[in-house]
């Protein structure tokens, strides 16, 4: 690798454009900081790790126990935060992780994105990228209370001279019951649209019906849970990078008043074994959708230098198959299959 | 689909070569039933629903509880069995499934199958084919006693004039523990090797290194456990039919002398709360293997009419994800990840 964009007699090279990005956001960083003017990068870094930090300390409120706080460097370029709370009073596993990378996308993968984006120079064997995320999954004890997950990431690619070329923002937020409280649902839905609206009134309905089709095991013709929202490659070809970072921000602004106040009322509920166990059951089909379907989960997985415990920090701590089980008819079990063939609008 | 083979007036077309392979074999079960001039399709057939029986009826004998038989129709053409025991005494979960199917390959699945069976035609839009297996996954319930998988397979595909025209087989058996015992893995390879060594020399050595390379968890460095055998795409360029054919029938039938005295010394052997844990965590990387790696599961699940509980019987009962989980140094745990980083030579 580049020295950090300095000479050996410590001058800066004359041609700042020499250096990469990662070696820009460097120096930046030092000399002065992160502000409104500073590129994209690393503003939406500094949003994500203050946002994970509110996260967290209203998940230990929720909970009663503290995050572990795990931080690592990608040999590679970047690196993450990975706060996780296993065995909670609350949650059996939850763990919130950022993580902002530099690297490298080889000419194959460039070849995939360029589907989605012109500006991509189809004729280099390899391009700088970078890549910041939020990304978070919370399994509670009670079958009760349902899992959630959320994850907001910004991906931008930079050409020799180190200048921004393609960027683009993803994500979403979904929710999980094994027992479905249709109030839950209507809440959760009804937060995220209110943020949606705020930005674009098409947005709700698109991204709404979006996360239907991702979040689908298909191979069972179910969904993974009840929704919410999901999106990728909003570039410029949708709204300026300020409008849709303004949009992102109010995404992951709603997160706490759409689940707070779901978890609060579901985590003391009563339960039985047999709800327990259908939790279980559930938990598998969990399993089945981010290790078979999920795309990040499996780019992650490829990935040299794949840091595999903080993605797969998404799986439950427990799980449960069983040959051909099907749940009683009229029960609450049944019901929630049938929500799940057949996705509901909820506002 | 076409009829059963016969005109509307119950006269057998004059053209026998317009029937698929489906109608033939039809034909054949019918009015002669299966000998040793059988079509291979047919004497595959026969060999592992025999063999099912005598599997099923050995492993009722160790658990003591018997299997759930549940045959089933594919709606596109062929069946299987399913043979399944849950919650037994000595098993957690255990299946001995066969299939037998015959279907049609599109385009893109003949492209790929080109690669190693040249015989195949480039230049059609689909061809008939036959897919007959018999696959099996046992997870006991104590922590001593390992998990075994084996599926032996014949494939073969039609032309038009429903003659046969490529074939091959492929599978193999391999073992999984989560305490490793040296005596088991040895005597496990040892039985394998005899009855590879009774055809070819070479066999073992190749189809073992190839069971090390192919069951592994790549994403983190380790086999899915000790191994044993593995082979796929073995055609007339290896060896003739009938040759192949017994190597198989030989393999299958050192499936039981393989696992029996291994799970008959383990099943009753005392364990902690520690070590049944442990195992759950073992049980864990099974289902990312499977979920994540193998292309049976991945080619299963995708496929259109897939019986889905057949496929995924082959997930453990209960899993488990812990965040960071790492072996005490010097402990039996430590030992078997060295063992799954470094695999070894047993024989």
């Amino acid at each position: 690798p580049k020295s950090a964009g300095r000479t050996a007699t410590g001058e800066r090279p004359s041609k700042a454009d020499t250096l990469t990005i990662a070696e820009k956001d460097a120096l930046t960083k030092q000399e002065s900081g992160i502000t409104e003017q500073s590129p994209m990068r690393l503003r939406m870094e500094a949003f994500i790790k203050q946002y994970q930090k509110e996260i967290v300390a209203a998940l230990e409120k929720v909970d009663g126990k503290p995050f572990l706080v795990d931080s690592w460097d990608r040999p590679e370029g970047g690196g993450g935060i990975s706060c996780v709370l296993q065995d909670g009073n609350v949650f059996e596993k939850a763990g919130v992780n950022i993580s902002v990378v530099y690297g490298r996308l080889p000419r194959a993968a460039i070849a995939k994105m360029r589907v989605n984006h012109k500006a991509l120079d189809p004729d280099v064997d390899s391009l700088e990228f970078f890549a910041a995320g939020l990304s978070m999954v919370l399994h509670p004890s009670n079958p009760m209370a349902p899992t959630v997950h959320l994850n907001y990431r910004y991906f931008e690619t930079a050409d020799e001279a180190g200048n921004s070329n393609a960027w683009w923002y993803g994500g979403g937020c979904d929710l999980t019951p094994c027992y479905l409280f249709d109030e839950d649902a209507i809440h959760f839905h009804n937060t995220i649209k209110a943020a949606c609206d705020k930005h674009d009134k098409a947005y709700y309905p698109r991204f709404k019906k979006w996360c239907d089709e991702y979040f689908s095991n298909t191979h069972r013709g179910e969904t993974r849970g009840v929704g919410g929202i999901f999106f990728d490659d909003l570039d410029e070809t949708e709204k300026d990078q300020e409008q849709l970072f303004a949009f992102v921000q109010d995404c992951l602004g709603a997160f706490l008043p759409s689940y707070i106040p779901i978890i609060n009322r579901r985590k003391d509920m009563p339960f039985t074994e047999h709800e327990k166990q259908w939790q279980q059951l559930r938990r598998g089909r969990y399993v089945e959708f981010n290790l078979v379907h999920d795309r990040g989960t499996a780019f992650g997985l490829n990935a040299p230098g794949a840091r595999v415990e903080s993605i797969l920090m998404s799986l439950p701590l427990t799980a449960r198959w069983q040959y051909m089980h099907s749940p009683v008819q009229g029960t609450r079990e049944e019901r929630l299959l049938d929500v799940l063939k057949r996705p509901k609008e909820w506002v």
